[in-house]
C-alpha cells in the first residue's frame, strides 16, 4: 500500500490549539483504523515564523506542500492588536498572504463548503424547516474580486482614487460552473430521499451573481451558465442575486442545492451558510483542484484565527474536526480504511454536538476518549 | 405658506400596485392634515414608457424631477421572463439604469436604511433578542462596486477576460464616514433610553470592508475612518469584515447601531437588515445628498419590482408606505402639519402589523379605513 502523507499547518490565532486536538484525533484515527497516513506538521505559514524569518513562510513552502496527498489549515491572519504599539504588528496583506497564495498558487480553484444542520447544534433561524438545510456553496477561488489589481492614486491625499479591478475568465468561469453541475449530479445520485425542485428534477444549481449592477462579469457568467446548463438537462437551474440570496438563505434556506458564487459573493453567503448549521465553530470546507488528482487539496475551517480569543481555550474545534473528515472523505478511494475512518469520524462529531461547547481542550478530550472507547 | 411638490414613480413590476395603495394613503394624510402638499405621478421611469418611446425616462426626466422637493419611487426593472421570447425584453442594465441614474445624477450619495422589528412582523431568527434590532444601514449610493466601468474583452470566447473596477475616491469616502458619525450622534441624542456600547458611550459606528482581500479601498475606508473617528470622541467605533458582519446580523443584530459600507457590501447588508425587520415587503429606505438641502431625497422600499409576481395582488405595499413615512419625516422641518401626518402614517403601519400580508389591495383598503375613521 502507497503511504499518504498529509500536511498539518497550524497557523495563527486559534488555529493552533483547534489543531492540536485535530492531529491527536487524527492520530488516534490513524492506530485504531491502521490507516496508511504519514502525517507532518509545520511551524509555518505563520506570524511566529514572520517574526522569526521575515516571512510568513519558507520560499519553496508551496513546494514543499506539492509532495503531500491533502493539506489541513488552522487558521490564518494575526495583525497583533492595534492598540499595542509593543507587539509585533503585520497587516493583514501580509499575514493573510499565504492562504490567497496556496489557493493560487497551488490552483485550487474551487473551495467548497457544504451546510447541513445536524442535531445538537445552535438553532439561530426561527423556521424548523431551517434543519433541513442541505446545500453545497461552491466557489470560485482563483480570480475575480480577489485578483489583487488595482492601487491607491495619490494615497492618503484628499485627491486620493483607489481601484480594485475584478477580473474574469471565460475558462476559470467555466471549469467552476461545470463543476457545479458535476457536483450536483453526484450529490442527487448519493442522496436516499430524492429531492424534487420546482420542474421535478432531483438537482438544482442556483447561480449568484450582481448582474443587474455589475454586468460585465454577471454576463460572462450568466451566458456560460446558460451554455453549460444545456449539457446537464436533468439539473434544474435557477439565478439569484446576491443580495437576494442572502435574504433567502434566512428566509428559505432548504430551497437551495448547489450554489455557485464568485469569489466574493462565495466569501459572503458560505459565512451565512455557516451560520445556518450552527455557527463558524462547525463549518468545514475543502479548497480543491477538481481537475487535476496530483494536486493536493488543502482543508480548512471557514471560520478565521480570531486572535481576539486565541489561546483562551475559547475555540470550537469541530469546525477542524469537520474540515479533517472531509479531507478523509476526499481520500477514502485511496484506500478502505480510510474511508471508515472518515465515517467513524463524522459520527464521532454528529454525536458530540449534543454537548453545547464548553471549551477547546474538554472537547477535544471529550472525542479523544470516545474514539478510544468504542 | 410654501407648497412642497412629491414625485410619484410608480416604475415597473410591483411598482405600481404598490403605488397605487401609497397614493391614495398619501391623499387622505394630504386632506385630513391639510398638508402644504402638492403631488404628481409620473408614467417614467418604466418598462411600459420604453416601449413607447424606446427610453426608460425622458431625456430631460432627472431634471424635471430636481423641482420637486422629495422622490418616492415603488420599483425599477421589468427585464421580461426569459422563456417568452414573445414579450418585450428589456436587459438588466437598462432597465435599471434610471434608478442608478437618479441616484448618481441628483447626487444622492448616502443611502439610509433603517432596520428596527416592529411587534407583528415576521420573526425569522430564533433569538428573541432579535426583537430588540435597531440599527441604520448607511450605504455609500455613488461610486465603489458600482462604477459601471471595466468590460469584456473577447465577449464570448473561449479567451474572454471581464474586467469591472471598483472606483473609490477620498472625497466621497470621506463624506459618508462623518455623514455616518454624525447619525449615530443624532440617533443617540434622540434614544429615549440609552443604549451603551463597549466603551460605555452611547453611539457606535460600524465600518465593513473586506480589507483582508480587497487592500486598496480597504485601506482607504479604513484610514479615513480612523482620522474622522478622532473628531467623534462620544462616538465608539468598530470594524467587521463583510463576511464576517453578515453572520452576526443573524447572531447578534441587536449589538448593532450605524452600519456604514460601500455600495456593494451594503446592498448585501440591507437585504439582510431587510429579512430581520420581518422581510422585503417591510423595509424601507431613503437615497440623500446630506449635504445639499436643495436636492430632492428619493425613497424606495428596499424590494424590487418582482415582475415573477407583479399583477397579481401579492406585493406588500407596506414598505413603500413606510418609505413614504420616512419621506415625510424628511419634509417635517418644512411644516408641523407634515410631521403629524408622518407620526400618524408611523402608527398606522405599526397598528397594522398585527394583521399577516393578505393581500396588496386588501392591506390598502383596510389602512384607508383606518384614515378615514381615527
Ligand atoms: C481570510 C480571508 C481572506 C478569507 C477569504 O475571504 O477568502 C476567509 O474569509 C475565507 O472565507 O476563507
Ligand atoms: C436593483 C439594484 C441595482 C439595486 C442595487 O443593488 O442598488 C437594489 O438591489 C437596491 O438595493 O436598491
Amino acid at each position: 500500500t502507497q503511504t499518504l502523507k498529509i500536511a498539518l499547518l497550524p497557523g495563527d490565532g486559534i488555529g493552533p490549539e483547534v489543531m492540536t486536538v485535530t492531529a491527536e484525533i487524527l492520530a488516534g484515527l490513524v492506530s485504531r483504523f491502521q490507516l496508511p497516513v504519514e502525517v507532518q506538521s509545520f511551524a509555518w505559514p505563520s506570524h511566529s515564523w514572520h517574526q522569526q524569518h521575515g516571512q510568513m513562510m519558507p520560499e519553496d513552502g508551496v513546494d514543499q506542500l506539492r509532495a503531500f496527498d491533502a493539506i489541513l489549515l488552522g487558521a490564518l491572519g494575526d495583525p497583533g492588536p492595534i492598540d499595542d504599539p509593543q507587539r509585533y504588528v503585520l497587516s493583514d496583506s501580509i499575514s493573510l498572504a499565504p492562504l490567497l497564495a496556496l489557493r493560487k498558487e497551488l490552483n485550487l480553484w474551487a473551495c467548497e463548503r457544504p451546510a447541513r444542520w445536524l442535531p445538537g447544534a445552535p438553532q439561530y433561524l426561527a423556521d424548523s424547516r431551517a434543519n433541513n438545510v442541505d446545500m453545497l456553496v461552491i466557489r470560485e477561488n482563483s480570480e475575480g474580486e480577489y485578483s489583487n489589481q488595482g492601487g491607491r492614486l495619490r494615497a492618503g491625499t484628499p485627491n486620493e482614487v483607489a481601484t480594485q479591478v475584478e477580473v474574469f475568465t471565460a475558462g476559470a468561469t467555466e471549469r467552476l460552473i461545470r463543476h457545479a453541475f458535476d457536483r450536483a449530479r453526484q450529490r442527487a445520485a448519493l442522496r436516499h430521499t430524492p429531492r424534487h425542485f420546482a420542474t421535478g428534477k432531483e438537482a438544482q444549481v442556483c447561480l449568484i451573481t450582481k448582474r443587474n449592477a455589475q454586468p460585465f462579469w454577471g454576463d460572462l457568467y450568466t451566458e456560460t451558465f446558460a451554455r453549460i446548463a444545456r449539457e446537464y438537462p436533468d439539473v434544474d437551474t435557477h439565478h439569484e442575486l446576491v443580495d437576494a440570496a442572502c435574504m433567502k438563505f434566512v428566509q428559505c434556506p432548504w430551497r437551495f442545492d448547489v450554489v455557485v458564487a464568485s469569489n466574493l459573493h462565495g466569501d459572503i453567503l458560505t459565512d451565512l451558510a455557516a451560520v445556518l448549521c450552527g455557527g463558524p465553530g462547525l463549518a468545514p470546507s475543502a479548497n480543491l483542484n477538481p481537475a487535476d488528482a496530483r494536486i493536493p487539496a488543502l482543508f480548512e475551517p471557514v471560520h478565521g484565527s480570531a486572535p481576539d480569543i486565541a489561546g483562551r481555550n475559547m475555540a470550537d474545534p469541530r469546525a477542524t474536526l469537520m474540515s479533517l473528515a472531509m479531507l478523509l472523505d476526499y481520500l477514502a478511494h485511496k484506500h478502505p480504511a480510510i474511508g471508515n475512518a472518515a465515517q467513524h469520524l463524522h459520527d464521532l462529531i454528529a454525536e458530540d454536538l449534543k454537548y453545547a461547547f464548553s471549551g477547546t481542550r474538554e472537547t477535544g478530550q471529550r472525542l479523544s476518549q470516545r474514539l478510544a472507547a468504542g
